[in-house]
């Protein structure tokens, strides 16, 4: 008589640690064996996963479920591309409360997410919003954002209330996460480029040198050093912050380097290529600024990769400066990340499973139920068939948005099914999965401070 | 109507460039076409490799074919490890010419082997047979090996030979490759052992310490470096190597760096396990020395890998001091650097066919025919079954030793077929190759000194 | 007949090349020979030097004549402690123009100044000051400063002026200088401490935490760097702040560090033990980084050491928050780094006058008129008693201010003499100059852009 | 009533700590009070030292008292120079006992030397003198000197007796000292000089190329490391040999280097200038060598500097294949050091009596009694005249030797007295002191093994 729900049987199990040809059991919501050969017999049913891998669900630590995509969008199109958890930014703009905020992105995403999913807080006025951060903790948001750039749309905090910040998350053993570039010293040259006469699009990338994102890492890593405050630094587009984070490292400091695909393989021509579409902050850089971040993930001083999906209602031949910042990632990002790493040889697969899915998964407090497949595991895997070749197209993506900054790369190996809990969200590329099945995710980063 | 002899088709082929879905074309001894979907007809053969990857043959550039494995025996085991191409060590002992010891493994080998190889000349007694180095390199040998340690077995080159030696060598743009590891000392700390009479095994790895192996790693690369001649240093067994080898490169001094597999995942606790089948020069060492040789390779410090395959007559339980040093490793290598490596997640797929084929090709001068798939090339390929798991056994081996230091290892990953020059070798398990195809390699060095 | 105005016989001739037995002779204003034996009889005068060090004039880039020392009043206490040229802070608070601060000064300078000089221009309000900078540069001014910290006080320079000054600074090819200190998130510590109700002089140190200095440091070199800036980082108080020093002049940068004596030489037990008179910006810290600026300044790492001389009116007692910054340095800086640099083996003699004399005129385009003793050198120096021992007083000081941070210090090491242009201002303790003979330096930073 | 034999007044007093206006007071063979001020009343004699330096005696480990220069000569050229105490090197030819060797020189130089001294033994044959080393600890010799080089000669010991040598020191807590040259490969690289023609003047440097010094530094580094003994690297002369140092004292290892005057301000000029009589080895090197060795001794990775006091019978013109090695070194090196050192801003004052005073009677056990002016220490001192200007000369010299290798070199600063526990030896370059008052001096290094 069947004692498990399910089996995933003949394929290569890939977590942090290793590749194993395991089969899986799950039962109920979980993953209950992982053992050489299971008895077909005692699973109502078996999944055949010869020449496939079986990868834990990716755990997207970087979304924003607010533009063309909304909390069930979102859901379907990271389900689509192997994604089963995220943890979305909910910002909460000047005269918004914080757990206001927060309570309408929860409420939002129980009612219409296919998928589990956590919190970021993103403070846009840290001065009237400070005191709701204990209670933010007490709903499980351990982790706040704030801006040190886009000071003309009013987003920026200055280092007074940055340090505020930090001192105050610090106490309730949170995470502070910044967007690293120096906005004051990039709006003058953007002032001083409009003054010279230049186009939006040719001092887009030139008015946000490399260097003041390494600064602006520098100066975060240095204020948060000072509060005892754990870091995060999302979206890492370029060699030159690498310096500031191994230095951070080799001193003991707790903080965290994220990138995300598109830093890693795409370039200041797709900029041009794609114009507005490809209007992303920080901006897209050289090759060398590519080779550099896949070498800083391979030797561990970028700890994460995520998605930053936030895809925007624009065109490409848009005006490029009044155009909105985002693009859509989060369905192709295990796609292109294997593609590029796994097969282009940058990074190994266990790797790669370590900066999808166990890192981001253990940063945030989400591990071992998140983020790996064990004994005891959420049984929310992907199963990827490594041979499949094709191309990607913002035609058969399934995101609210139009474009994708991939358009026409040619890739081998894609997700063929995506499960959550046990239950199969999407499966040979059809959607099974329905709203009203997800849970919100608290996270702890308490662990962090030990 | 076919124009292809064979297609290779549904696999992933994996190269040191990147891994791809595509289809192998072979026509007469070379690969001829690389194509996502080559049309069955065109073939008079097709095999199926869905599922499976595809590898170039492997290119173990360190075998010893003169003990349990003569020239047919050691071709056998290691065609059926997935290795395609070997350059062995042809030493002559003192009042050998070395010409005549090279014409002589030549011969046999062109008489037994069933694999392509090429022979690096090994001199005991320089003295005497540097005149002949010349006549070497117009034969296609242009590798040239010495020991430093071994004085007691007379087979120890010193300081004033090693130096003349690699003058001459650098003459003709050769290589020098030396067994670093300072004999003299590791001689007196055998003597002090033994006068305080603790036991053969005991002292085995105490007399040899890491830093023994790494000066002498630092002489011969200083040495080299004063005469402008090439210098190769096989089987790094320590993390001190990696001191003078990285040092070396940062330099831009011509130093390349081996290490094997039983260094990379055996520890003395092998020895102590297996008494005297592990006794093996230099010694196996410790967990932190396997991580830091790990480390070398996946950042490139150590170039290749090899085998130093060297099966002798003897037992687990023989007398440890007066058994011979050796062990068989050319048929376990790949399985071994497979499962250890890629399963393990030390280094990425594209990264072990780099080490394993691609390097070693290059540096001696064989590549792009040996070590990469590629129009042209030779059609020299293992299919490779990334899921089958079975377990280490000297019973199943094809060596003529009756022993593995890998004994009961359980691994996934196994080679299903073996190819050279577009015929089958080994298939299933099963001996296909004969003998009387091989091919002498000259080698080629000379691009090292561009 | 005399040809000679003046003969300095005897005494040993220190420049930043070495030490030397060198008679001095000086004709009107200049140096003209430097021999081991001038014929008395050829000049007016012969000062007898036998046992004494013959220094040039020490220039001090970093003085601020405003406060208890007026023009007059710092030209005194100036060149009774052996310097003889100053770079005058000139800030324009807002409200006032650039150049008329700068012409004030200049004026000032020039009726009552006793001693050259000449003027950095400190920048309030960059936005509306900003373009009178050219103008500053055709009237010999070419550095330009502005405060990271102090907002409350408005002198706070945010990242966007900042900019803004290094690009117009850069493009006339002049040196931007600033007060490394983050000063937002200093506050938002004071405010912190002070509402925890913590005494302002047990937090005044504990709010200004080294990284803090370090992190200011680095955000300025990596706009300056951006803009393409020179840059001047005075008054380096941390051991922290060698490490983006080291890693700009290791990328070729072009930033230039100086430290002052209070720095090298006192901690914050100075700070505990003299109260609001101790009260300085950066504050005084620990042994540790005293011992690590010592190493810096031996090294390269710090190019200058001035005074930062700012005697305000205060008393130790007074209420240390409200109490004003500065310390009177002037007079003490070359016994106080002869003593504890020279005498305390920390530093060579030439390296004292590096730091002190050449390096300071170098980088301002004054050498080879000031900074050194050389044929054509204005006849600037300084008599130097190496072994006169006697304690440190405010009492004796020619200052305004009734207090000195080294009140008691005993040293070894005195100046008896300091000559300006061939005309003695004082000698042995006496005031011989007179105002009305200064000439105001136009400095020249051009050749930093070469 | 005079309760001091002298008084030493008012002089700068300089030690390893610093440089201080103090007054000497000595009792018998000690110094016994350091002041500001002793009353000249209190001593029977008052030494007028204004305008002097009064430095501790120079402790010169490295001299050779055998050849132009015998026991008693070398005394008579050493306190000339401001010497007042050697460690001379004892060798012991093949067939001579160790301890008969180091009695005859202890006994000949109670007899003949005017300056207290210790010995080094220095084994030509270990394997037959290695069982006198515990002998010789017990008489008051505790450091141990071989060859790397000089195979021809049958100096050289190979690395299986210099690992048995640094065996049974370690086991005494003594040191062993190595010349560190390959000298194997340097044979190597002559025999190949000799057949190709090259004048032995030409080929001498070239054959001893810097690497091939770093080399054995490396190697005997390594061994000691292996046998935990503490080891001695004389006469370092390239920066090539700072590297290895660098390595071992940031690994915490007992290595300690020192380099000679020679080696800080010759170079190979000197060499083709002066032909035989600058045949010295290792060979004088290039004006980089000399920066970085300066550099070394600033920054602490050489810490002591030593004459390799070794005057030869030979003529300029002198076959220089066949002219022995050596220069007379002792009489000069305090001079050479401190115009080119401390006169040409290399090094400050009380690093000079660091590196030549402090640190060598420290790393033997001699210091405080020798290398320091403190209470309690002996009263070996040298009153130093920093004006005198003089030029060297070998005819003005007191060693045996007809030359120098500084000939005509111009310095400035000059030895005006040395004096030995309390008895003045030279006093205005004329001799005073007389034999037969010298101590041997017992060694001590087992404060290196704690």
């Amino acid at each position: 008589m069947p004692d498990l729900d399910l089996i995933i049987k003949g394929g290569l199990v890939v977590t942090g640690a290793g590749i194993s040809r395991l089969d899986v059991g799950v039962r109920g919501e979980q993953v209950t064996e992982l053992a050489p050969d299971l008895d077909p017999a005692r699973a109502a049913r078996v999944i055949d996963a010869a020449g496939k891998l079986v990868l834990p669900g990716v755990v997207d630590v970087h979304t924003h479920p607010v533009y063309l995509d909304d909390m069930g969008g979102i859901s379907v199109t990271a389900a689509h591309g192997g994604v089963t958890t995220m943890i979305h930014y909910a910002y909460a703009r000047p005269g918004m409360g914080l757990l206001d905020t927060l309570q309408r992105f929860r409420d939002d995403g129980l009612e219409h997410s296919l998928l589990d999913f956590a919190l970021h807080a993103g403070l846009f006025d840290v001065e009237h919003q400070l005191g709701e951060v204990p209670a933010a903790f007490k709903m499980g948001v351990t982790s706040f954002k704030v801006f040190m750039t886009y000071a003309k749309l009013k987003w920026m905090t200055d280092d007074y209330w940055m340090t505020a910040l930090m001192d105050v998350v610090a106490g309730e053993r949170g995470l502070v996460a910044v967007h690293a570039e120096n906005g004051l010293a990039t709006d003058y040259l953007e002032d001083k480029f409009l003054r010279e006469g230049r186009s939006a699009l040719e001092m887009f990338t030139a008015m946000r040198p490399d260097l003041l994102e390494a600064e602006a890492v520098n100066r975060a890593m240095s204020l948060a050093r000072v509060m005892g405050c754990a870091l995060y630094i999302p979206h890492n587009s370029a060699a030159a912050c690498l310096e500031p984070l191994r230095r951070a490292q080799a001193n003991g400091w707790r903080v965290y380097g994220e990138t995300c695909p598109q830093y890693l393989t795409l370039t200041e021509e797709t900029t041009a290529r794609l114009g507005a579409l490809a209007k992303i902050g920080p901006p897209l850089r050289t090759r060398a600024d590519n080779e550099a971040l896949w070498q800083g993930l391979a030797d561990g001083t970028l700890v994460t990769v995520a998605s930053d999906h936030a895809p925007k209602a624009k065109k490409a031949t848009d005006d490029f400066f009044e155009a909105p910042y985002g693009s859509p990632q989060v369905e192709t990002m295990l796609t292109v990340m294997y593609h590029a790493g796994v097969n282009g040889g940058k990074i190994s697969l266990p790797r790669l499973v370590q900066v999808m899915c166990e890192a981001p998964a253990r940063l945030f407090g989400l591990y071992p139920r998140k983020g790996t497949l064990a004994p005891g595991s959420d049984a929310d895997l992907v199963l990827w068939d490594p041979t499949r070749r094709h191309t990607i197209r913002a035609a058969t993506q399934h995101s609210g948005a139009d474009y994708t900054l991939y358009e026409g790369m040619e890739v081998t190996g894609a997700p063929v099914l995506t499960m959550q809990r046990g239950t199969i969200i999407v499966e040979e590329g059809r959607l099974v999965g329905k709203p009203g099945h997800a849970r919100f995710l608290a996270t702890d980063t308490g662990h962090l401070y030990v």
